[in-house]
């Protein structure tokens, strides 16, 4: 975690991934972002993976550093007190994130009534507020039909969720610059943002419009490989893969000097009259590059492969297991500042990222593991609102709110 | 465009895709972003998916709304023009935004030594500065071996370079957290984001190094399934192919009523005495749900599939190609505000997006182009760093800056 936008207040209404990473985010820059969810859980709460004890490990990755309340907002009481919580005072308070429909209790105008200057970002799949997830939004968008070995027939699916990354990431940007806004006019506002748009703003951002309006052509499948320059993969001679890349004159350099390639890759250059030196000609002799290539790749190990990539300034890596990963590779160790062990109660010590960035002038302080659902009820109630026991222990009595469960 | 953080100014020396995301993010969010490229044009500046024309559409995509300098670094002259654009006055200015190596003329304490509350991010492969690209990183992290058909024996690359996204849009975060610091502290800072770190923290966050570490399990390929859960693939009678999610009970009812198979979903739950109503019920009963719906979806067409699915509320979408979602879909059209017909120069009209968040209080405003390589240079020159047209001259004939390259 950092300090650097300690202070800060969110309240969280959220399930699955795209709402929650953005409280992440902002919680391991230091906010305090206290989620609200209903007695016994969201929908997430027991989200797979999970634990032999049926604790959601993805739960506690992106719940970490948040607290956690209780409420049954069923009932007007809860409603009341999650109410109180998102329009408390403060310069630095009134801010509500959710990928919850924005109405009813959630309702932007509602909420506004009792604190005018409230900030509010609220997440939907399509921009008219219907359902779209990661998975159909992906399959809209034409990366699956362009994805998977050549020669597959059919779309191949994305296993890592990107558009809910995305989608979080771009949240904490909405809620960042409307909060500078809000220093600056005393303004707070509603923000809305689309898993949807996330994905369909990309294809415009990277090109993929383009090639269809300007050029009439669909970006072909193209397997491993990187379209429009050299990236491919290849097989070690200890059954292992690596994925070697040269997009820049400096790599493509480097690679022909660790495999010893650059007189065949010379002559190639002088029968194909190219220039390989420019990413597209690399790309138009691709297949003749790894022909050459090749047997170098089969002919070593990955640690031989290794010394000599590195050696040279090659740009490469190995492909990794998530097993491999986690266990062989130091950068998701604690030789990494990004990682530390944490104990996550009921889980067990393991490995916890805080933030991806590092800032100079607010050093890394302890990750914090998830809460545990509803563990932060009671103190929320008595010193963000200022309940006193006696109703605090009537709420509980009345099922309005609920304390941690094991 | 929304001209929510208008005022804020940005100098960014970058290539590729993290760094100008980054760049676009903020510009697409009222920032005056100067990127500055050598004579010529960066790396980049060619970069496919290119017109007929050798202009690059994917350069276009990503510098939208920014305004452009070519300047010689290599001359002394060039690198205190950078300098002086970046350390410029004003409590908006003074942030500098690249992917190239922080040292040399983009050394962090140079360039503090002429504005003491420099914001700078720097963003590299890996955290010790070594290269790492998107490609290297999503094999290293593990996704590639769980990607790809069932039975498919090999990793599969993603297409799109999501943690090239995931690390721009984590910069904007970065650059808008440190801003925020220095308005209340005065000082500015440094702030590194290495690639490999924003995969390696997902896998945190997602619960995959909890899988490894505390269950001892490498999550599994799962084709186009969800894992955990219930998402499928399914083939209609017109040959068209869609992507199915139940992840909730209500969409998993929705989806039941929609292909009429609630009377056979309730058989098979008693059959296997499962609850199917919960996720890791669907999950384990995954393949006898699909034979039951199979039959439905490939007896009807994409059309009548639509109707059915969205009539009864359930979570699904077409696979397109990229051309069927740039011509087809109406979410990727003039229909969706985020969308907008740009003149580019050099290229032509094309839809392109403006900010994927929308503000309610600063409203959009037409979507800018990217400018032409150097279009600004003189302008620059003049109306930020007050030179005059002599001396403008000057620049240009000794070959320190260059203009408009068409």
């Amino acid at each position: 975690m950092t300090e650097i936008v300690k202070g800060l207040r969110l309240v969280e209404v959220s399930a699955f991934i795209a709402a929650p990473y953005a409280g992440l985010t902002l919680a391991q820059m230091g906010a305090d972002v206290i989620r609200i969810d209903p007695v016994g859980g969201g929908l997430d709460y027991r989200r797979w993976p999970v634990t032999q004890e049926n604790r959601s490990l993805y739960w506690a990755g992106l719940n970490k550093g948040k607290r956690s309340i209780m409420l049954n907002v069923r009932e007007a009481k809860g409603r009341e007190l999650a109410h109180a919580l998102m329009t408390k005072e403060g310069p630095n308070s009134g801010i509500v994130l959710t990928n919850l429909p924005a109405r009813g209790w959630l309702d932007y105008e509602g909420l506004k009534a009792k604190r005018n200057d409230l900030i509010m970002l609220g997440i939907t799949g399509n921009r008219d507020g219907s359902i779209a997830l990661d998975y159909t939004v992906n399959a809209a968008a034409g990366f699956p039909q362009v994805t998977g070995p050549e020669g597959h027939d059919g779309p191949v699916n994305h296993v890592m969720p990107m558009w809910d990354v995305v989608a979080g990431l771009s949240a904490v940007n909405g809620i960042l610059a409307a909060e500078r806004r809000r220093r600056e006019t005393g303004e707070g506002q509603f923000i809305s943002l689309a898993l949807a748009d996330t994905a369909f703003s990309t294809l415009s951002h990277l090109g993929y419009i383009g090639e269809v309006q300007i050029n009439g052509d669909d970006r072909p499948g193209t397997g491993n490989q990187v379209y429009g320059t050299f990236g491919c993969d290849f097989s070690t001679s200890d059954e292992r893969r690596v994925m070697i890349t040269a997009f820049t004159p400096r790599h493509w350099q480097a690679l022909q000097k660790a495999t010893g390639t650059e007189d065949q890759i010379a002559t190639l250059a002088n029968e194909l009259d190219l220039d390989l030196t420019k990413e597209e000609a690399r790309w138009a002799a691709r297949d003749r590059i790894i022909d050459i290539l090749e047997p170098w790749f089969s002919d070593h190990t990955l640690d031989e492969v290794r010394i000599a990539l590195d050696g040279a300034g090659a740009c490469w890596g190995p492909y990794q297991s998530f097993t491999q990963a986690v266990q062989e590779d130091r950068r998701i160790s604690i030789e990494n500042p990004m990682f530390e062990e944490v104990n996550q109660p009921g889980i067990g010590r393991y490995l916890a990222s805080g933030p991806m960035l590092d800032f100079g002038k607010d050093p890394r302080t302890p990750v914090t593991p998830a809460p545990l659902l509803g563990g932060n009820t009671d103190e929320i109630l008595a010193c963000e609102l200022g309940l006193g026991e006696g109703e605090i222990g009537r709420l509980h009595d009345d099922g309005i709110v609920a304390g941690a469960m094991a």
